[in-house]
């Protein structure tokens, strides 16, 4: 019997695995580090930044290996952050992806080293993600990768998320903190590929504005989450945001109006993406993900919200 | 009246200003952070590995910049492993560098973000090294990196350092751990500006020796001060080793032994240095820094040697 297979199904499989094995352990290595990597790796989560990331690449025209290379990359990343954020002295978290935290498993030290050693591995591949291509490509995606990651990209953002409560009032709110905290690591898998694509600066100019509108979105959808979902539906420990007082737009502005800003900020994606769309048919695919996204909420506005 | 000015002097001022520099912080840069990062780039301690990597990278031909840029990575990567050590769950220091250490005024949480946020950079200021070099050269330099600072490296050394009590008895030697923890550093700062200098397989052999036997010395130092030498002496917590139960040769083999065994590495480092220099005139500077190196053994072996 002919099976028809979802798009991207293989892709999907393709980077699960990349991720699995994205860490070379060997019995030489220690043993706490090891089974912390080891709980790393088998817990890929939904790997929506790498798939992003990939998509993008073929979209801009890079070879199957480069693409790969870069997704596992920024997936690195982005996992590295949720090591360093569920520690006790960040978000305290119980669990994440349905297992006990790594830092719970193994002890703090090595839910640091683990972070650290998926950093180094993800700057390894984003180095052969840029290899043999020419030196100024190179050197504006040395420039992004800073920009969102560094002191002035991500890492401030979650400064401010920890110390939300000691910040001057013009800046306590949880939109500005979104934008370092969240919208970095999606504006890297969206425009970095695209960068080192040689996309011109116009659709550099409108994936970032993409990225802010989606990022802020899905801020939305997470402080909805922490706030109406429990650890059962998220896989993640719930409430933190009120117990630590962090930055959440559905404490800040109640959950309805929370909804309707998600809408207004997904429908100025939707603008910005059907321009993107008429400059290269290859994104069509974002328009797939965004529908994607849009499910989320809609289930998150037909579900009855009462706090967890 | 003419002053003759000690060789060097100008390239140490020059290197304790970039790495001052290194990290823009703004207004916008949330206080914690600020604070944290504020007082590492203040206290560059001994810019001992940002000068071997400068005059390394002269050695091997690296114009100035390239120079400059992977000096102040190597330090930077170097810093904020110090960062990473002194928090709670792994040294629990109090002091570095004369001060109380950054967690302690600025919390856990913003001396982490610190550490990464020198991390970030070291990988930007490396990139800019690696500029418009050949791919051969860059990728060899990429892996080098992954190697030295990667799960098989300082990391894997760090995490068994940690762990030491509960090695398996035939990986419980304070030296194979030093291979791990303390040489990985000092073999980038010597090989790394050698392969992008160009530097033939022979030069590279000869350079991964010497940073072994330097760095087992290094480390043998290191231990002693740790059990003879108070804060005052080395504005560091002292005794950490014996306290946390982690791998020192002093506490292994003894006082005498251990500046034995220093100095049969460092006889060992001399022969390797000659055949070195026989090849590249360039690097006779190590020979200047090996003396100075020894001047520290001969002062520790003439105090009286009594716990601190």
């Amino acid at each position: 019997m002919y099976r028809t297979k979802p798009v991207g199904t293989d892709i999907e499989a393709k980077l699960r695995k990349a991720f699995t094995v994205g860490l070379v352990l060997t019995a030489e290595t220690e043993p706490h580090l090891n089974g912390a990597l080891r709980q790393t790796l088998n817990h890929p989560g939904s790997l929506v930044r790498a798939r992003l990331v990939h998509q993008m690449a073929r979209a801009y025209g890079l070879a199957e290996t480069r693409a790969e290379n870069l997704a596992i990359a920024v997936e690195f990343f982005h996992t590295a952050s949720l090591l360093f954020d569920d520690l006790p002295c960040m978000d305290d978290a119980l669990e994440r992806r349905g297992e006990p935290c790594v830092h719970r498993n193994y002890g703090e030290a090595a839910a640091m080293l683990a972070a650290l050693a998926l950093v180094n591995r993800a700057y390894a591949l984003l180095w052969r993600g840029l290899a043999e291509l020419p030196a100024n490509r190179q050197a504006l995606a040395g420039t992004y990768v800073e920009k969102c990651l560094g002191v002035n990209g991500i890492l401030n953002g979650q400064s401010e998320d920890l110390h939300f409560a000691d910040l001057p009032a013009n800046r306590r709110s949880p939109q500005r903190i979104a934008a370092g905290k969240t919208v970095s690591l999606i504006r890297l898998s969206l425009v970095l590929p695209a960068l080192i694509g040689g996309a011109n600066p116009g659709d550099v100019c409108l994936l970032e504005r993409l990225a802010s509108f989606w990022g802020l979105s899905y801020q939305i959808l997470d402080d909805l989450k922490d706030v109406f979902q429990n650890p059962d539906q998220t896989g993640k420990t719930s409430s933190r945001d009120s117990s630590l007082n962090r930055p959440n737009m559905a404490l800040a502005i109640g959950a309805n109006q929370s909804l309707q800003r998600a809408e207004r900020m997904m429908g100025l994606g939707d603008r910005v993406l059907v321009r993107l769309m008429a400059r290269l048919p290859a994104v069509n695919f974002l328009h797939e993900l965004g529908g994607r996204f849009r499910t989320e909420f809609a289930i998150m506005k037909e579900t009855p919200l009462s706090p967890a």
